[in-house]
């Protein structure tokens, strides 16, 4: 039957936006939850050292940090301060001793892709040698190409398996997400070819119809039309046994009480990751 | 400069969805647009002979007709069907002598991507020989991945052209759209690819942040992100030099009077395609 064991799940802050800090690593202490998604804005509301302060109180795990990246600019003055920022969220996941920093990677300034392309290689090799001696993994999360316009150049797996290649370094790996990935006729190919780079994985569900902007139209696992534990299989096959978070981001989700939302997502993380 | 000639718009008669094929073949008659791109469902309107009767009458011709594929069926009856109602888009192809019949290749019955794909397979290879029998070419419109869930599991050029490869017949070919490739990181290389079978292009414009249903998204080209001219360019180079159609949905322009549409297309097509 190949289930999962709740021991993987991960709560990623953006599913409980509404909720700070304490109140989502206490109601996870209380569920037996043992990995948080973490965002760079939820840990500047409470502060980073009070953030890790809690994290190691309750026991609780940084599963990712969310996000860096953002690499395209329109100048080199603000290609500079891009790297700057991620120096920062690269300082921030080793503080709260996140398993990995995400990579969101951007959008083009202009109307030239291949240019932001280029500016992305650029900029994840300017950050390496700051990443590996901080000790922190960078993990480059492909995104559906819906969001290629404003968040990601990097829309498919193959494109971050050929960046990885041409760097072959240990602290640079894919974080995978079913949303964001369930559509790619080379999904199982890409993730075989991802195997012993894989620094996380996402879960949520994606809709039969997508009525309104996909930014909020990602649904709970078993609400749509990803067979996620195929994928979920499939990600381990590749090697990974680490957390899986569910990151979901929706207005219906957002609007639960939070201890009500987090015992809705352990059941549907049961029953279909 | 590599400037548009304007005897090579086609206008979709989705651009102006609440108008008649009267007023729209009419009002492109006035405004010198030869071409129009035609839906199954605004010429049952009309009635078929009719429709062929006006384009007669007008001079104008259907660059395309939109739409047959839709194949995935969840059993055999279901699946007979809909080649069933593709036989009939393909005549209707023929009486109105368009140019190509669209292929829209449907999304799974289930949450099988990998059957499904298949069964568009088996699909077109039940379709070609009547297709060829009626002289109607059959063009692979690859779907943005947002329309992985609803419209087609065939998302990207590279499927497209694997599928063509498969069947080598100079009745199938491709339908590019701007919208629908525009974030490939294979773009060129799979324009390249499609030489010789490109037989349709469609242009419109993808917005900074898609903030609405993917559906009505699209915008006027110059509007959004895409540099449409580098496509249009790369088309060419694959040796497509037939009409180019502005498929647009979009509330905005919906709800703009007919001539006033027409005229704003021709400009925008002027100036940025």
């Amino acid at each position: 039957m190949c289930k999962i064991d709740i021991s993987r799940l991960s709560f990623n802050h953006m599913t409980a936006k509404k909720y700070d800090l304490y109140s989502l690593v206490d109601t996870c202490s209380h569920l037996g939850i043992r990995y948080v998604g973490m965002w760079r804005h939820k840990i500047a509301e409470v502060g980073l050292e009070q953030a890790a302060n809690l994290l190691q109180a309750y026991g609780i795990r940084a599963s990712s940090l969310c996000r860096g990246g953002m690499f395209p600019a329109s100048n080199e003055e603000e290609f500079a301060d891009h790297i700057d920022d991620n120096k920062r969220a690269i300082e921030e996941a080793a503080y709260i001793d996140a398993e990995v920093l995400v990579l969101v990677c951007g959008p083009a300034a202009d109307k030239d892709l291949s240019k932001a392309r280029y500016m992305v290689e650029k900029g994840i090799d300017a950050l390496l040698p700051y990443a590996r001696s901080c000790g922190i993994r960078l993990g480059i999360e492909p995104m559906h190409p819906v969001f290629a316009s404003d968040r990601s150049v990097i829309v498919t797996m193959e494109q971050a398996n050929d960046l990885i290649d041409k760097f072959n370094d240990e602290y640079l790996g894919l974080v995978l997400d079913t949303f964001h990935i369930w559509w790619d006729p080379k999904i199982d190919e890409q993730i075989r070819r991802a195997a012993g780079r894989i620094l996380g994985f996402h879960v949520n569900d994606y809709p039969r119809v997508v009525d309104r902007s996909p930014l909020v139209a990602r649904e709970m696992m078993g609400k749509g039309v990803i067979d996620i534990r195929r994928i979920r299989i499939a990600v381990e096959s590749a090697g990974y046994m680490g957390p899986i978070e569910v990151e979901i981001f929706n207005d219906q989700l957002w609007n639960m009480p939070l201890s009500e939302l987090l015992s809705y997502t352990k059941e549907s993380f049961l029953q279909h990751v």
